[in-house]
Parts: C-alpha cells; sequence; structure tokens
C-alpha cells in the first residue's frame, strides 16, 4: 500500500496548488512552520511520489507536473464529498480491489472507505467473471457502504451508481452515456463502466456493501484484447482526448454521494425518471438469461429496488439481476 | 484449534469402540499395525482428549468413558452424511463460529465445512445481538454451505435447518418442537434454538452461506441468565435428562444434509407441507417488526423461497424476515 505521507509533504502540494506558481522558499517553510532541511525532505517526498517540482535559487519552487496516479492526497484534493472517498486506501497493484475492500469492511473500516489501484491481477466481473484492468489506464475502485436497507433493496446501488457514472461521463466529457441493466454504462452500444455490488448480509439486514466500479478511461483500441474490442470501449477511444482519472473519479463521489444518500431514505424514488431517461434497454425487446432460465420480453420500467420489470408473455415479471442481450 | 490427532489414536479409538470390551494390546498393535510403544502414546493421547481408558496388563484397553465434548473423532465417527461434516474445525473457544466459518468460507473451505466451539465468547444472534452460549452445554456450530441458488431462497435454508432441528429433537428426546420463523425452533413456547443465517453474495448469486445454528442442549434453568429464563429452555429442562451433544450433532447433520440437497433443486417445495405442519405461528395472529416498520396479521403460509405470507388489512404479505410475537 501507499503510505500516507507526511502532513509537511501534503501541505507543500497544498500550497504549490493553490499559489500555482513559484512560491518563496522562506515564505513556504514559514507557512509550513517547518525549517529548510525539512522542506527539502518534504520536496523530495512529492518527487518520489512522481511529481515534478521546478527550484530556482531565488523564486523557490514550483509545481511543474502531477502525476497521472490515482494517489489519496490528489484525490483528497478539494473532494466535497463528505463521506465517500474520507478514507483511501491506494495501491499500486491488487488482485481485486473488491476483495481487499470485503476484508476491511468486516474489519472497522468506515463507510465511504475507497480502495483503489492502478492495477489488478484478479479484477472480478459478475458471477466469477474476470474484468481487464490494465495499469494506469482505468478506475479499478471499490467502495465500503453500509446502508440500512433490506438485501433486496441492493441492485437499486449499482443503478445509482450507473447514474452517477452517466452523469460524471456527461459532464466531464459531453458523451452521451447510458445505464445498461443491471451493472453496465455504455457509450456509443459499447461498454465502458462495469459495477460489481458484493454484500456481507444476513436474511433482512446488510452488514455492508462493497461497490465495485471498473471505468476504462485512456485506453486506446489496442490497449483491449482482441476479443473485447467489439464490446469495450473507453473515454479517450470516445471522446478522443485523455481524460484524467483524478478528476473523474473526485467528480463520480460526489455525484454518487448526493445519491447515495438519497437512495438510503426513499430507495430509488427520487432519480428513477432520471436513470430510466439514461436507460439503454428501457423500451426495447431482450433476453435475459437468470441462472440457467432464459426470459424474453420488452424492459418496461425499474421498481424501487432496482429491479427491472420484464413485459413477457406470461405477463410482468420482476428481475433481480441476469446477463441482457437486445433481441 | 483442536489439532487432528494421528492416524493410529483415531484407529484405537475406532477399534476400541467397535469392541466395546477389553481388547488385547497385542492384538491391536497387530491390527492397527504399530509397535508397543506406538500404541502406548496412542492411548495416551487420548486420555489427553479427556478419554478413559482401563487397561489390563492380561485383558488389554477398554474405552471406559468417552468424554462430553465435541470433538472431531467423535462426530465422524459413524457419521452418515456426505458431505456436511466431512471437515470439522472444533474450537474449545471461539468468538462466534459464524465469524470464522465466514472467512474459512472466504478462503477455499469446501462446502459442507463444520466449525463448532464449546463456547463462544460474542455469540452472535439476528441483527447483531448477542446469543447467550456457556461453556459445553450447547452446541454452538456453524456450516459453510456453497449453494447455486438465489439470495432470495436463502431464507428457505433457515427453514430448511429448522425442520432439520424439528426431526432431531423429535427423534433423540420424543419432544414436539416447532419452528417459529423465520429462525428459532421452539418447545413448550420457549426457544431452545436459534439460527443465524449470513451470506456473502452477488445480486444474483451466492457466494457462501454461513449457517449458524446454537443449540441449548444441557442447561439446567439457573445455567441461564434470570433475563432468559422465561424465554429460553433447553433440551435438558424439557426431556428431564442430559443429552449427548454428539449424537444431536451428529442426527441434525445427516438430517440436514437430506433436506438441503433437496432444497438445492426444488427449494421448500418438497417439504413445505411438513414445514408447516411443524409450524408454530401457522393461522395465529401475530406482529412481525421489519426494520421500523410494524406489520400485523395472520401467518397464513410459507412461500417457496421459505419467506412468510402474512394475511394483513391491505391484504397479502411476503415478508423475508422479521421479529414476531403473537397477539
Amino acid at each position: 500500500m501507499r503510505k500516507n505521507v507526511s502532513i509537511s509533504t501534503e501541505e507543500l502540494l497544498f500550497h504549490l496548488k493553490k499559489k500555482g506558481d513559484f512560491f518563496s522558499a522562506e515564505k513556504l517553510a514559514q507557512d509550513l512552520k517547518i525549517n529548510f532541511k525539512e522542506l527539502k525532505q518534504a520536496k523530495k517526498e512529492l518527487e518520489k511520489w512522481e511529481y515534478m517540482i521546478e527550484s530556482d535559487s531565488k523564486k523557490g519552487y514550483k509545481l511543474a507536473q502531477i502525476p497521472d496516479l490515482l494517489l489519496p492526497m490528489e484525490i483528497k484534493f478539494d473532494l466535497k464529498s463528505k463521506i465517500l472517498g474520507q478514507e483511501i486506501h491506494s495501491y499500486k497493484a491488487l488482485n481485486s480491489t473488491n476483495d481487499l475492500a470485503f476484508d476491511l469492511a468486516e474489519g472497522e473500516a468506515p463507510e465511504g472507505t475507497l480502495v483503489v489501484a492502478e492495477k489488478q491481477s484478479k479484477g472480478k466481473g459478475r458471477l466469477g467473471r474476470s474484468w481487464f484492468s490494465s495499469p494506469k489506464l482505468g478506475i479499478w475502485m471499490s467502495l465500503i457502504l453500509r446502508p440500512s436497507i433490506l438485501p433486496s433493496q441492493a441492485p437499486g446501488l449499482s443503478i445509482a451508481a450507473s447514474l452517477a457514472l452517466v452523469l460524471t461521463t456527461k459532464e466531464l466529457t459531453g458523451l452521451p452515456a447510458f445505464i445498461k441493466w443491471p451493472n453496465d454504462v455504455i457509450v456509443n452500444n459499447r461498454k465502458f463502466c462495469g459495477i460489481l455490488t458484493e454484500l456481507s448480509a444476513e436474511l433482512d439486514k446488510i452488514n455492508f456493501v462493497i461497490l465495485g466500479v471498473g471505468i476504462n478511461v485512456n485506453h486506446t483500441e489496442r490497449d483491449f484484447p482482441k476479443n473485447l474490442r467489439n464490446i469495450a470501449t473507453s473515454l479517450r477511444i470516445e471522446k478522443g482526448e485523455q481524460v484524467s482519472r483524478v478528476d473523474f473519479l473526485k467528480r463520480f463521489l460526489e455525484k454518487f454521494e448526493k445519491i447515495y444518500l438519497q437512495y438510503k431514505k426513499t430507495g430509488l424514488l427520487t432519480f428513477k425518471d432520471e436513470c430510466l431517461r439514461h436507460s439503454y434497454l428501457l423500451g426495447k425487446k431482450i433476453k435475459i438469461q437468470v441462472g440457467s432460465e432464459i426470459l424474453e420480453g420488452k424492459a418496461e420500467n425499474l421498481d424501487d429496488n432496482g429491479a427491472l420489470i420484464l413485459r413477457t408473455k406470461e405477463g410482468l415479471k420482476t428481475i433481480t439481476a441476469g446477463d441482457v442481450s437486445l433481441l
């Protein structure tokens, strides 16, 4: 795990960012209440994290480049959320962010704890499938949630997160993204986000939910294995330019927090219409595989827990989750 | 954890049990393919586990007393189940058998793994409540199950286990026990078994279920704290004599395995009638608290997933779990 940097290092970064220009070393040491030696150490520590800092014997220090890494001090900088991402566990590599988050949640990790990794060696998709998570190109993250809701309401959390992802995508890239129930977000008919919701629960009480999110951000076509190129895409491919992963993650945490807090009170009620407006499946004829059963019908609505209401020949059916394809 | 005894020790026990009388040391050593020194070591090891063995220089060895402990070699002896209890983790004391089973299940522990402890320091009941688990008087156990069922079908596992507990109680003690939905078994209007079903799941797939069962076996009235005496009972209190914990556990594993294997195929269907016949609530007016909501009505049926169907003034409601009291 990436160790927390010392407070003076984080403060130095904060001051340099706020200034946006050269900052006199004397003034910096004074503001940070440290001596010159400690100031140099703090600068070195930042450089160790791949920050580039210009130094000038007269003008002082200037932040020249911020690394393209999901560092806690970058994610936390100016982050407006109150719960999500207040505790961050950031790794260069993990087997699976969901697995680590699950372990942390079994301990005392507070609601909103974020686990993020540059790379997953065993990234997980639904039903034990793998999730392709190449280094530094995407956001591979998991959030620990501790909502007082029934297990049957958990599907709504995936939908709520999907909505936050759609809105974040729209705001940062202008791209029209759609919620593909139950757990994908797509642009141009291809998937760039997947959600894996796992839970520890009693029959009528959720102990905790791990909301895993994988977002393909800066992949080019050839970054995907051949078998995925027709079905997977990234923000970069669609937008035609790189997107800051840190910015995306921060905006997502802020947007999802608002939706999540509302969800805990009223379920999907408040933003169901918004979800339906951004739905990829609504009104379409689809096929859903649930376990070994295959259902066909028209996607008609969502219920207040996030389950899909399918109009079949035999009437309406409510489905918690499944593998969907268009007919 | 209680370490596994060596094979020759377990075999010695097996031979002495089968014989039921003195067994010549010469013949024993021959049958076990060990020498006299090893035979003595095996005998000593059994004595360390509180077995009492008579020895006679002419007649050989005889098993005089079996300890009243939930030892793997006792549980496994002549156990007819094929899956449940084939792997046993037995402890003198644990915080909670469910917690350890959960950890083991996240690893590679196979379906049917049994965790059992003489004492729990943090025995768990539903909704984070505590479960009183005094040393050596009860069976405090958890089973790891890996059924391919939907999370919504999990309530039926509690009911299935309750049925197995009712049948085991009837067979071993003759006492008429009843299933008190969702997770208790009672005799004479007092509870002697509680079930805590916990699961790790995706939205439409169970990773594993931990079925925790607490059974008050040999408590006397005064073994219970005063606040529990009106609501809790034990087999010994009701029957008026001690009941072998090992026997009860073995019969339960065998009975539950049959029901469980059927449940994986057809849900409650096959034995729903039997569950209803042994239901404590059926046909009665009850009050159910689900979260902050309180429902009143008549307990009318179980659905095929083990949820209760309650007839309220507003019509039928299907309830996954809750706190029930008679009106």
